[in-house]
């Protein structure tokens, strides 16, 4: 692939943006079909971490965060910073000078297939970030890549503008097509959970709100 | 092995439960003989985590919930849930929902071998959770597994009843027949120990206290 | 090798170590041209955790900590212990009765390729440890090793009286006879991303502070 | 999303995807810009493995192997079957039955980021496999999933369709649309490479043959 | 636990073991009900390993072959060595030396929970290996352990003179109880599965045979 | 570290090294007192892989081969090239055509920290690598690094003209100043065994050979 900046992507409205960053990971995966979700090995830097924005991709070479610099100024408010390597890397690609520069611009945080160093001033910041690796080995600036193009994260398919939440659990991407969709079925799913939550916590089963008994006696299950 | 859930399970008194639910964790694995240790991936999923009960097990098909659904009614307060799986798995096979349901019945926390989600819900709720994994994929209610047999849980036999503590160095599993006799030496190692750590901390060597140096020196080695 | 205790080492200026100490691991790593940083798997045992020492090293068979007693008295006030294993070894090789008497002589704290334990108590005494993993699996006292002889700590050779600096990022080791130079280079580097920081905070980008529009360009990064 | 079985998909020309079956892994990655390489853990079940085909894909529960069963039907000659999960799993997911079955229908191979069981059969049937992980371990028929959906496997997005080749060294997806020009590019790179190899077999340098000497003295390497 | 060596263990009938060792672990994992399968990482050390016998257990320190030693004088023909450590080891604790002795008394083949060394001779000697690692690792004999007690190798529970079969898909422990029952349930599954490969080699399709295409209607998968 | 090839390394005599050579690498290890193995993620990539020969070091930075291009001058009939990097990598950082010129060169073998491709071409070359992965993945020629420097390669530090040892047990490093010293060692170890195994073929056990029961009865085993 011919390295390229791609200067504007289509972002899906706000609202609907936040519409879907009012639900957790979980919620949201769950009323995606259950796609979407990133490999459990993304995890936050800190306790507490939660970021929601559209994606604006990177791809790196190993050990060389040279695009997550031209990648910069292509973000907009809101954005979150999706970004993967052409192969495995725990290198910390990413630290606070360059957070300091995102925060500048708008962008809610970072989800990156690689390393992060500076973990406690990025805490201090309440700069979120999601990584495979916290490690302080350095990076170069030598040889380029992509920015805002289709990548693979984690495990998941990421194309510029696609809706990111982030939350303890982990990380979703939601494609920007779907997030109106994808947000009604969430709201919908949280007020069911909500009635079932009231009959669970006064001592009701939920083999009896599920209807599981009969399924379990068909699957040969036994009570001795 | 035909699926079956066991309604009643043999527990020990719950004053022995709770005199091993007064040791650590590390205190109690070397009372047993250095026994009993879950393997070191199974990790709390929020800091100061403590729990202490009697062992309901669980075995479930990787990626299916069913039969914790199916082992809820068999818990009674003081229990807590060991859930293994058939083959590895990192699946969120637990939520806030079922922990809802737990606490209802005053169950103490859970072990499971697999994944758990809605982390910070579980930390506000202060249901403590061990896992090997944080993922908010989640699961599907179809294959039929058992409650209540004996299990092996992180390279640990777990059997209904057995005594699980667990705090923020890891699992432990007594063998209910063995929860008086391994409480009678952990309290006998802390008493030990209580005077230990203050000849220590006024600067007396451990080289000392234990008589190591003629050890060393008969095994060869050598000051210089 | 002959298991060899080595009772006195050539330590840096206390000064030139508490220089290094000022510095985060990241620009450390960075002031010794991007080596002596330790392998990724290694982490505090709680947030916040920070220390910095000359390296007391110690060399121990997997699952025996005899030689991690036998260090104790070699230790100095501002020593940080290293310790390594013949092979790879998960056990909880140390735990608080050593830090109470490491405390006791001044060590600042703990780096261990093995397993720790007692956690949350190393917490409460504020004992800094760094490890690749963390476990309650207890330890006997069987088997020769060495301490203060050149070890190779998770990927990083380490000698007697090399300055320790350890943060939430990680571990790094800079050699004893560098520890002006590379104090000097970090001072630097502080101040001129001070400067930095400011004009990313302001809104610059780093594409122009750095100026790598033209090398983009160069390596044939097109925009569109 | 909904489970469907996709029936008919656009494959490239067969000459199309036998002119890339003539290239290795490596000379097909590079061809394309070192893109599509799947991550390193796939590997060959046996010593000489080798295929390649056009992709039906399949998309599975962990544990449960029922669309592999619903794929075979949509398969034809010269098809290579393409199985990922919803989550991690390494269970035996495929055997020589299935096998047999994909044989009978003209299946070049399988490409499986699971586990896969009856390996020395597969070996003595020369049906070849990469898989992320060899385990006899059983599956059930409980849960859907789809067949010729798009599918990231191993870090690589696969559409039904798109040309897999693998060998010894792994396992490469190359866009339908671009079968032809990366077998060009590919004949290009192995006709280049006939050159440099027999100057390199002859003594010569690659620091030579590839211009390498200035760019480290620019680099600012030293030759002492 | 005490350190014990039993010496005289119950084993079945031999016409039993050998019933068993007709068959190959897959099968019996599934005649057994999907149970008794050691985790993938257990892998053969070499190309067409396979063997079956009784099992004598011995649980090692880490890094510490003694109780390996101590076990030889136990085993008799037709017996297979099954070793765990208490904590997690990649150690060589096994070479072509223990191999000789072994051999020498009847033992059909190895299963240990570390690391094995002297891989090309042992593969000379056909004395197969199963193991989690291989590394030329030395060991020390220096701390006790047991030979005959219940273990947990691989995840599974091995007591003394259950029936070990490994082939090139791992390792499976059939309770001595239960042999006789697995080997008939064996005997009928290949029976039925002859039948059922030469339909699939005749192109009939496992929709068809097992009656899925109907489970597939029913749980909602549509065909486009 | 500023980047520099040094051209000439101190090697030790070819006879010392041939010595070594005829040694396994457990042997070496053991004779060395067991230092100097390599971590047994270093694997041959193909069966029957042996080299030896004194050490060529490189330090490339991770998915940037340029400085194994810039080592191949500076190497000599009988080395052994040794590289790894300054972060992990998984990358095929090596293959056939490097193989082809180092083979003109006279070189033994490749043991890389980093991953490796062309391995079928390898093995028919007949030109042995251990490496810590295979890949397909292509690598820049970016960043500079060094040759020649000691480095520290799977846990191991070695230094330019150490001699090298590697077969299908792993990869051992001896110290050139001790490989006389090694090799007598290795010699009389190999002699002992020898007697040894006659024992143990006849049926001796180890047990008695070594003196073992004594020791078993003091560490308080019991025989039942």
């Amino acid at each position: 692939m011919k390295p390229v900046v791609v200067t504007n992507i289509e972002r899906p409205d706000r609202s609907s943006v936040e519409r879907l960053g009012r639900y957790s990971v979980a919620t949201l995966h769950e009323a995606m079909g259950r796609e979407g979700l990133m490999l459990p090995y993304m995890r936050p830097i800190y306790r507490g971490a939660h970021a929601f924005g559209t994606a604006v991709t990177v791809l790196c070479h190993p050990g060389d965060n040279l695009m997550i610099h031209a990648s910069v100024e292509v973000c907009r408010p809101g954005d979150v910073l999706v970004v993967t390597t052409t192969s495995p890397c725990t290198d910390g690609m990413f630290g606070e000078l360059l957070a300091t520069s995102l925060k500048a611009r708008g962008v809610a945080g970072l989800v990156i297939e690689a390393g992060v160093r500076d973990v406690a001033e990025l805490e201090k910041m309440e700069f979120p970030v999601w990584s495979r690796a916290i490690s302080a080995q350095g990076t170069v600036k030598a040889t380029p890549g992509s920015v805002n193009v289709p990548i693979v994260c984690a495990g998941v398919t990421v194309r510029p503008g696609d809706v990111i939440v982030a939350d303890m659990d982990g990380v979703v991407c939601v494609p920007k097509e779907r997030a109106d969709e994808v947000a009604s079925r969430a709201e919908e799913r949280v007020a069911k959970e909500e009635a079932t939550r009231a009959r669970l916590a006064a001592g009701e089963l939920g083999l009896d709100i599920y209807g599981l008994r009969d399924k379990l006696r068909a699957l040969g299950v036994t009570w001795v």
